[in-house]
């Protein structure tokens, strides 16, 4: 499909510019892809996440006090390189501090930012880092989940910056990022598969009136092609999935984050959650916080994600909700709860 | 294009449901189809405003302290019955301020909400109204502008609802309202038309690697379909459009919102945006605020449209400062100045 651009090899650095331009939170590094937060404290531990642009408003829209200090991308759908990725890193390390990565296990993202963390740790700098791993739909043939880093990635942005914000030091972000990242996971699905700009076709074929199960969000088709019968159908069978992975009991406490993969609309959202929302009201679980909207893009794919994250500390409810600048984060008060 | 619904009747309920169950600052009245705000003080002139669905965040999504009291929507791209809106009115309206209606241009919306007007003001209700008629496309045949009210709405609801917070009286702001419908103007383009809910065909025709301009909020195929050649080319004719309905000056303080219609992403947005910065700087307008997003949308049309506010009042500014609880509303702080 058409897309208003100009030279499409210039897109991703004019976004950066067009981003740093409107928010002055924000200050740009176009040679590196990166975007850095001029308003997170110093005496807080640093954390990078990055990966391939395509997937607005992340990663360059939870830069921010209280979410990331930095994020690199690198082009569409492509991770930045262990360079890019290094010389940002440099920039916001803390000597006293440390740093923290968190990635989206993805093979070629996790291929860079390692490369990058060893040639950091060979010259002494204190790294840790999270592998963002939501996915829990199913490789086609094997039948291996494939534990994807998709929506759910914001949530550890969302709760290990709020942490960081608290003051915790690096080994304690860890420790919490590797119990949060197995706490959370993301099924979505697709009515209509990405164009990459400059291209007339979609990535995928799916035919009209079809839905693709477990899509990815780089354009991936999904496991399963089936045709579209209603949303409570779709819900059904996602929470059904959802519940085989967290064998739930009643009134466990969950935070729903309900996401747009991008050329949704709202009445969809808004149907498809109210949908969820009752199903899991039956289940008897706790809605910490529900939210819905446009996190993790995969350029115009229509389609929706839906991500649990069970909340295993009451303590994350607060670093979840430290009030943030990073202007893709909603700082309204949803569910009558946070 | 699939739409992840159930019954397409009942999704515009459900649209209202879920809404007033993720936002503890609203109520809903499934009836009426309307949403009221519980945040907006009780001292100020009360505002009503609506139209049909389909144009999501709008208008509900402009509901909070600040901006709307209320929103009443009707079926998609069909506007509320007289009595849906009449009867949202009595619920907010006050005996010693009146109350303000904003009503967007189109002959079917005009008709309804006449009706409500005539009818309260016989029973001796103090109604005020504004009409938003921001669009400057103009038709096909008679080259006469069209002044249909599109996302430049939004403003009027911005600015009128941080007027109402600050005291002013009805007959106040219907003066500033009036001042301000004439000072906004708006022209969008469409790269693929909206397709309704349980329909397989797209409204209107429009072939790939091409653009339509001057297109409505509803659907409606603009005035002229182009091949599309960039961005850059796009944002000049649009900008020379503009500038020959505002004749500006060196130095003019302006307002930009860059309204994304549904469908296309955050990388377009920012990329045609920073094309419009850098020729709205050679223009050598001061640009007072630009805010970039999903305002009023046309359903999953994927499209952006340009709306200029020209700032004759810095009072203005106060008021459009003013913050909000209204969802959609990005309560940013955004080019440095507000």
């Amino acid at each position: 499909m058409t897309k208003i651009v100009n030279d499409p090899s210039e897109m991703v650095g004019v976004n950066l510019e067009s981003l740093t331009r409107l928010y002055p939170h924000l200050r740009g590094d176009r040679a590196l892809g990166a975007i850095f937060s001029t308003t997170s404290p110093d005496d807080v531990v640093p954390i990078l996440s990055g990966g391939g642009s395509g997937h607005e408003p992340a990663h360059f829209g939870y830069v921010g006090r209280g979410m990331l200090t930095a994020a690199v991308q690198g082009p569409i759908f492509i991770p930045p390189c262990s360079e890019a990725i290094y010389q940002s890193m440099k920039q916001i390390y803390k000597e006293d501090k440390g740093i923290l990565l968190i990635v989206k296990n993805f093979e070629a993202d996790m291929k860079e930012f390692s490369e990058a963390i060893h040639r950091g740790r060979k010259e002494g700098m204190k790294i840790s880092y999270v592998v963002s791993h939501d996915d829990i739909s199913k490789e086609t043939n094997s039948f291996k989940t494939r534990h994807r880093g998709v929506a759910g990635t914001v949530l550890l942005h969302k709760i290990l910056g709020g942490a960081a914000l608290s003051g915790l030091t690096l080994e304690e972000l860890e420790e919490i990022g590797w119990d949060l990242s197995t706490s959370i996971a993301t099924l979505g699905v697709a009515t209509r598969s990405a164009t990459l700009p400059g291209m007339k076709e979609p990535i995928f074929d799916l035919p009209e009136a079809f839905i693709s199960y477990g899509i990815g969000i780089h354009g991936e088709a999904g496991y399963r092609t089936v045709a579209f019968e209603s949303s409570e159908r779709l819900a059904v069978e996602l929470v059904n999935k959802l519940k085989l992975k967290f064998r739930w009991k009643e009134g466990d406490d969950y935070i729903l984050l309900v996401n747009n993969l991008g050329g949704s609309t709202q009445l969809e959202e808004m149907v498809f959650t109210n949908d969820l929302l009752q199903l899991l009201e039956l289940e008897g679980l706790n809605l910490v916080d529900v939210r819905c909207g446009k996190f993790v893009s995969s350029l115009d794919m229509a389609g929706l994600s839906v991500t649990l994250c069970e909340v295993k500390d009451r303590k994350w409810i607060d670093y979840y909700k430290a009030p943030t600048d990073a202007f893709a984060w909603p700082n309204h008060s949803l569910n009558g709860k946070i």
